[in-house]
């Protein structure tokens, strides 16, 4: 885990260029910005829903439209609270906080003590952060919050705003939001926003399994928001409170799990790669310590400006969740495998197990923009500029095409507006006729808008007009009867399977 | 407003049938059913969540893509408290309620009273029922609670469960959930989960327009979750907990609000029978008392088997929200019209007027299903059956075709499976092989695809298949390649605008 410290300034700088050409050209607004925001939350501007959107739609059909054996749910934000306690959540989904009680200010314990590591490690000493950081663990995984607490005082951890060291006990935080709901005065019952989309997927496993009637191996997909309270909550889009997850449970035989689980670490890496994202700055990062419902683990790290980070999960997770329901429900949670009965092997029924692929909506995004994000000299004239464009993959991009006329006179407005008005069906795309025609360039440069459409004199005379290229600014003249297969054929489905 | 007793038995059994029908074939299940529910919560299944996604993408597209002077944005759920205190919902967004100290229930004191109303309207009492409303009204307008409480005494309303009178005072309810947030041990802030989308736009008036160069009138549009704890949720997705909002404010000048407010109604009644809703099962119905901030509303109400019941609103909204906005965070929610001053008129800034239409995705999508079950009787051979099918529009219809090779051998599922390959990347569509084909047309009709495509013997020979039609049952033979232009043309959005 990266700590604030470990941040060049160099990058911190680029972050701060993404942050800022995300607010500046309608990307990201901080959330309800005119009462100075709220920590950790984010809005998505007009081209930011359009981005966001694309790489949902995108995953949910590749997910569902192109495995015949994948459907997906849309389960609710609210959930039976019993569903969080046979996941373990309401148990033990804590953080360790510690407060100094002359600041009033709350921190992460361990987050303290990895910061502490890291200090050691600048110093020279990577011996004595290693043997720290292993300390903590071995205390945490006893949950010996006192052991911690002592820990900190040893190490004369002091807080960075009151520099005292004068600290309250280490308590257990539940990161889970809670409510009230109820509609009788004594029956007000707390439930919880999800923290996480999964189990919206194993409680519907069986209604899903009958009325779809599927067979194993299918999986459910579903995309949908879960919160935390994160306590340090930062580096933009990618750590939030509110927070949108996209993810598959794949349910299969038990005893086949290393082999799905392997597939899917394939295809999914596949994935990202055929959106764009270079295979030198994605890599598998192994779980180094396995969570309680997972025999195998794996996260899809990206390689941000402030370091190599998760931005998708796959997990093999067993039978937990299944097992974990049907004890609690005492709803058998079990699938009977006609198949296994077919080939004479000695049982039909069993609880299911789980590979999970488990991405970050907003992770995504911010990888995208990250990576997207280009500077690059040009020389016009004599003079050379920098010019900064999005290098997203046409599916992607908010806008596919942007129709010009060259000038606002001699029909050619109105033969612009014929193009739009027959490609709009098809396509997001905008019509522009105000100011030089460079700068409307210049302008969807910034957004990414993969194609300019310009409509000149000549286009008048044989109905063809000028595409230009985003990346290599290079114009070619083209009938206008070949845009729509030309920009189709850029945002297919086709194009991006053909990679995985 | 209709009350338990207003349903008819036959209505009831209407909505029992697309509820049972939801269930059975994926459409929507009760939220976390293994745990025996959550009251007024529902989740979507295979096939509900794809018919959602697609009333939402279809509103979407429609809203922004269709429209040059409408952007989106997705703001977040969680907002900064402020923005409550200054839409009116922290101190006005309120039930009265009243509980039984006997039964310890808790009931709406207006629905207690308007229920004693209808059954006045029962026993032939039409003028006592009015006069018991209107008094009603005037006590809650004038805010007195008690006064309230001694109307439902006099009236010798008792509880339902107890028998008794023995009632508690009348309270306001405020139905916003809260809960909690914040990093920091005495900087713990109550929240809200919004209970309605649309100031998240508002909140962003200026960043839209700034950043997207946006000139009045413009909208931006939003679809997204919102919560009420809504004490009477009922009659299925009509009434949850947690809903789906596809909110629109179109930004106007002043003056300007009515001639606007009469477009959009008219836009927006006809896109709802441009997708299937027959004219006559729709109405507009105008709002008899106006809420504080509007200055003339409208619901578009759809006859459920329940009764005539609001799926949209449309509002005009003046400049209270805005305005509101302005005055507690102190930062000029103002827009400089170049146009007017360009017209030579005195003055050239000025806080937009606002119209509003304001849909709920889960009343589309009930409406959609009701609208859409369909029971009629066919012949076949000496016996009538009962025939249940979707009528869905095309572009709602989750599956949008089924490839079926009538039998399982000589290479009829291999041709099958080529078209379905060749298909899958523009339409969402399953291939099926499993049962007789009749039981698989069955299939299909019950869960609304529009069009079968049957591979046979002579589909080897000639490259041509059968499609039949899921509303007349009828089968036409079409050559393989024109599948695509045939599909596309009935799914695509161009239709539906042509009707707008």
């Amino acid at each position: 885990m990266a700590t604030q410290s470990e941040k060049s300034s160099l990058e911190s700088t680029q972050l701060k260029d993404i942050i800022s050409h995300a607010k500046e050209y309608g990307f990201v607004f901080p959330s309800s910005e005119i009462y100075d925001g709220l920590q950790a939350v984010y809005d998505y501007g007009q081209n930011g829903v359009e981005l966001k959107n694309n790489i949902k739609n995108v995953w949910w059909k590749c997910m569902t439209q192109l495995n015949q054996n994948v459907v997906g749910i849309d389960a609710a934000i609210f959930m039976h609270p019993d569903t969080w306690k046979a996941s373990g959540h309401v148990d033990s989904f804590n953080d360790p906080m510690i407060d100094n009680k002359d600041s009033k200010k709350r921190y992460r314990a361990d987050v303290l003590i990895e910061d502490r590591a890291a200090q050691y490690e600048k110093e020279g000493q990577p011996e004595k952060a290693k043997e720290l950081v292993q300390q903590m663990a071995r205390l945490l995984e006893a949950e010996d919050l006192s052991g911690v607490q002592q820990l900190i005082i040893a190490e004369k951890i002091t807080c960075p705003v009151s520099g005292t060291a004068n600290w309250t006990e280490v308590r257990q935080f539940n990161l889970m939001f809670s409510t009230q709901t109820g509609s009788v005065a004594d029956e007000s019952t707390t439930i919880y926003l999800r923290p996480e989309t999964a189990q919206g997927i194993f409680v519907n496993f069986l209604n899903v399994q009958k009325t779809g009637r599927m067979k194993i191996p299918f999986g459910i997909a579903q995309i949908g928001k879960a919160f935390r309270n994160e306590i340090v909550a930062r580096q933009f889009t990618f750590r939030m409170r509110e927070f949108e997850q996209m993810e598959m449970q794949f349910f299969i035989r038990p005893g086949t799990e290393m082999e799905w689980y392997e597939y899917w670490k394939a295809v999914r890496i596949k994935w990202h790669q055929a959106l764009g994202t270079p295979a030198e700055k994605l890599r598998f990062h192994d779980h180094e310590k396995l969570a309680h419902y997972a025999n195998a683990a794996v996260d899809v790290e990206y390689e941000f400006p402030f370091g190599f980070k998760e931005v998708e999960g796959i997990h093999s997770r067993t039978d937990f969740d299944l097992s974990q329901h049907q004890a609690l429900s005492k709803k058998k949670q079990q699938y009977f495998d006609n198949d296994l009965n077919a080939e004479g092997k000695p049982y039909g029924n069993y609880v299911p197990y789980v590979i999970e692929t488990s991405a970050g909506a907003d992770r995504l995004f911010l990888m995208t923009l990250c990576n997207a994000y280009t500077e690059e000299e040009v020389t016009e004239g004599d003079s050379v500029k920098t010019r900064t464009f999005l290098k997203l993959h046409p599916v992607l991009a908010p806008v596919k095409a942007a129709i010009f006329p060259l000038v606002r006179k001699d029909g050619l407005p109105e033969k612009a507006l014929q193009i739009f008005d027959d490609l709009k069906f098809d396509f997001n795309i905008i019509y522009e006729e105000r100011d030089a025609i460079g700068k409307r360039y210049t302008r969807q440069d910034l957004i990414g808008t993969p194609f300019c459409i310009a409509v000149d004199y000549e286009t008048l005379e044989n109905d063809t007009v000028t595409v230009r290229d985003r990346n290599s600014r290079e114009q070619k003249r083209m009938p206008i009867s070949e845009l729509k297969n030309y920009i189709g054929e850029a945002v297919s489905l086709k194009r991006i399977f053909e990679k995985l």
